[in-house]
């Protein structure tokens, strides 16, 4: 096993110096183009060859007419040509004494006998000339920690901590502010394509040994080498958690897998039992892969399965409830101490049931700081799933009849409820327990995002929230179960 | 069965000419002054009594020591007051002859023994004065048509189709902007709280006949006449869809119904087998609710259960085919006319199987026109399921290359969105067909805000999408059953 990514295969994919880039021109038609400008749009701050057989220049960048023109040996050459001259230009890349590729272009595997044949010629180009290729058919990867995004759209959002392998790159480019706004953000996604060399087990090697990369996800349509990926997997597991998303399941998912990428899908069935295997936890759905590992890479593991649900709206919480007990989680009742520290925080019309239903209360910020602190450090309690809501509509009707001036209001109320977020966070963390939120406002209200800045997932309703956390306590059991010291040899 | 709202009991609760209101004051902590708060915000039209036994003015409105004291008889008294008081300001609004109330204080049956006796005392009076009473414990009504808005939070958005009884008043209040981001609001929503009188039953047959309504949603915690219930809802099942959410069927689920409104929740099992019968779609969770309720409400009926998949990315259109099947949807091949009709549009690396994957098109037009035009119109489609993704960041990549002035191009930008939304909707609707979209893009995206605003549901995630068009199909069943012809007695 690696103990570092410069060890990879994947390293100069991943974290190229330079580049030398084919495809992209001053059209802006081009696919190429586009992803040019997302690598520029990132600020790669590595030297860039544009290779283009007429023009000067590219979108800035001095244009070469071929490789050979490039004064250096690029690190890594992306290529996004026309199908039918890929294979040259990979040819002229070998010789030029490139070893590191991405062919965005598609027309191989998943494109009929014709492109099957295409395939065969460009794998045997690249094994005589020893290139590490990612693809063909994909989008490359997204490191934005090394500045560089090699796919469709523009990189939002800060650098982060989900590890990707995906056997489709519209679901690494086109998740990106998806992941931004839960506050989430990539480590290094690889998109795969149609697996000619690297294939999904290579991602997994490398994310398991990358730094940046607290849980690695998967989106697979079929796997190629079984053996290879529990293997994998049950060696990367005990350290870090691995999501996986399979559609190949269903006879439509299988048929739109094939003609997507050449994946062979086995039934659903199969797949369950080898991520069961692997120790994999199995999302069911694109949201869920990264709801999961969004949790999983940015909370303390559960020691159990005990929610205890903070509200102050009876229907959320008892909606919290339901969805809890839906998702195979418990949610007990407050231990005698925890019951006697909340009883001052309590109005009449709360319940100090699991939910802790707190309704209308006189201190708001009790919410927000003791409340929370008492709950967190109960003795019956391993994870605290809360209910969010403030409506910056209604802060601002508080901070007008506070007199607030009106051109500070917007301001002042940001101000207020950051630091009850902040507040709320001091007075959990200290529990080393989970901490998840949910709301049914919109992400783009200053209560939940001081809380997605914070690292505190805040989810759109209690079901995915609740899913989420009983992901982590699954997770939570694989790794105690696999790194449980073997029976005493002494006793 | 009533045929028009003015026969209803409910009438003069959901659309009053005129209130007294009592617990408002000039203090922001009470509740009641943020619930006449909310009430103004949306603009009530009929005159508004402040009850107050000090203060002159409340909110800038003239206020009155007593009810005697307000010159008219109010059609409806909202009574915010300390529990202790309740009850008696409810008697002397009887005396006044004011014959519709709701009372939002909470602290009756949900509260204990003492709690049980008040309610008690409470409809005693009420059927001394044959009031008819909404709550105690709840939050009143959302009646958007009518500027009327009792709840906590002002109303956001337009008027809607969405008929609710729920048993959650802030699953009414804290679900506006949910709603309005997926271009949905209530037509009339009513909070049932402890039902002393005016129950979940009542406000089914009220919004059965309610103009605006196209769609009644439930928020159940448990139901005391079972018998009426179903009764009431095969009356209405066959005209307009009912879609209910039940929280009591895990443990947890039902202690927190309990202490939250005092309903006697039964088994999982029991409400599945009432809902079947009752030919009502059942939602497992808040966000199916009103998912349910907005396609319903929005859409045309779909013939059957094959979905056609129109996508430019292979992996979310996988994973939409992986989700139709898990919903029980089917996933059909085109017929060969709307493959023959289709050729011209599709690219060498796109697929005409189903997903429809048109990838990077030359003429991006084309998705939003003649695509969905065959897509919608093939005989082997039920229903249109759309991926949507237009992040305006590479909008504006384009029209900065053309040359477009930086300060028009958020301008035009959206303008261009639009049309192609415009165009999209024009294409489809004269198949008849359901149109239902997905993304992972935020609701903020002009071109997302574009299908919204006319109407079709954009999720985020294709698995919402799914299952929302399989509650669709399930009531299109329900409805043939239903409404099929006896058998021909000629016959």
């Amino acid at each position: 096993m690696m103990t570092s990514i410069e060890e990879s295969p994947l390293y100069s994919i991943a974290n190229p110096k330079s580049l030398a880039f084919f495809g992209a021109s001053n059209n802006l038609t081009a696919m190429g183009t586009n992803l040019l400008l997302s690598v520029q749009a990132l600020g790669f701050e590595g030297p860039i060859y544009p290779v283009h057989p007429k023009s000067d220049t590219v979108l800035g960048l001095k244009a070469f007419q071929s490789i050979d023109d490039v004064p250096i040996i690029p690190d890594l050459a992306v290529i996004v040509l026309p199908t039918a001259i890929v294979n040259n230009t990979l040819e002229a890349c070998g010789k030029r004494g490139l070893r590191n590729a991405i062919v965005v272009s598609g027309g191989f595997k998943e494109g009929g006998e014709e492109g099957r044949l295409r395939e065969l010629e460009l794998t045997d180009i690249i094994q005589r000339y020893g290139i590490c290729l990612l693809g063909p058919n994909c989008l490359g990867v997204t490191n934005p920690h090394q500045r560089l995004n090699t796919t469709f759209i523009p990189y939002e959002g800060p650098p982060g901590f989900i590890g990707l392998a995906s056997q489709s790159g519209s679901l690494i480019t086109q998740l990106f502010e998806h992941l931004f706004m839960m506050g989430w953000g990539f480590s290094t996604a690889f998109s795969v394509g149609n697996e000619a060399v690297v294939d999904v087990v290579d991602c997994m090697e490398y994310l398991a040994v990358c730094p940046h990369t607290r849980v690695i996800g998967l989106y697979i349509e079929g796997i190629r080498r079984g053996a290879r990926f529990i293997e994998t997997a049950r060696r990367i597991v005990p350290h870090k958690p691995i999501v996986a998303l399979y559609v190949g399941g269903s006879e439509a998912g299988r048929r739109a897998g094939f003609s997507h990428t050449g994946a062979m899908a086995g039934s659903d069935r199969l797949y369950e039992g080898l991520f069961r295997q692997s120790g994999i936890i199995r999302a069911r759905s694109v949201t869920e892969l990264f709801d999961f590992c969004g949790v999983l890479g940015s909370q303390p593991l559960p020691r159990g399965a005990r929610v205890l649900i903070q509200t102050h709206s009876g229907g959320p919480g008892a909606a919290a409830a339901d969805a809890c007990g839906r998702a195979g989680l418990e949610v007990p009742l407050l231990s005698p101490e925890a019951l006697e520290a909340l009883a001052p925080f309590v109005p009449n019309t709360g319940s100090v049931q699991n939910p802790v239903d707190l309704t209308f209360t006189k201190n708001p910020l009790d919410f927000y700081s003791k409340i929370p602190q008492v709950l967190a450090g109960d003795r019956n309690t391993d994870t605290l799933l809360v209910y969010f809501m403030t409506p910056s509509q209604v802060v601002a009707r508080g901070m007008r009849w506070m007199g607030v001036p009106e051109d500070q209001i917007a301001k002042e109320g940001a101000k207020m409820m950051d630091d009850q977020c902040r507040s709320f966070m001091e007075a959990v963390q200290p529990s080393g327990k989970p901490l998840v939120g949910f709301t049914f406002r919109g992400h783009h209200e200053p209560s939940i995002q001081g809380l997605t800045r914070r690292g505190v997932p805040v989810f759109p309703g209690p079901e995915r929230a609740a899913r989420s956390v009983a992901a982590m306590v699954q997770y939570a059991e694989f790794r105690k179960k696999w790194t449980a010291p073997q029976a005493c040899k002494d006793a």
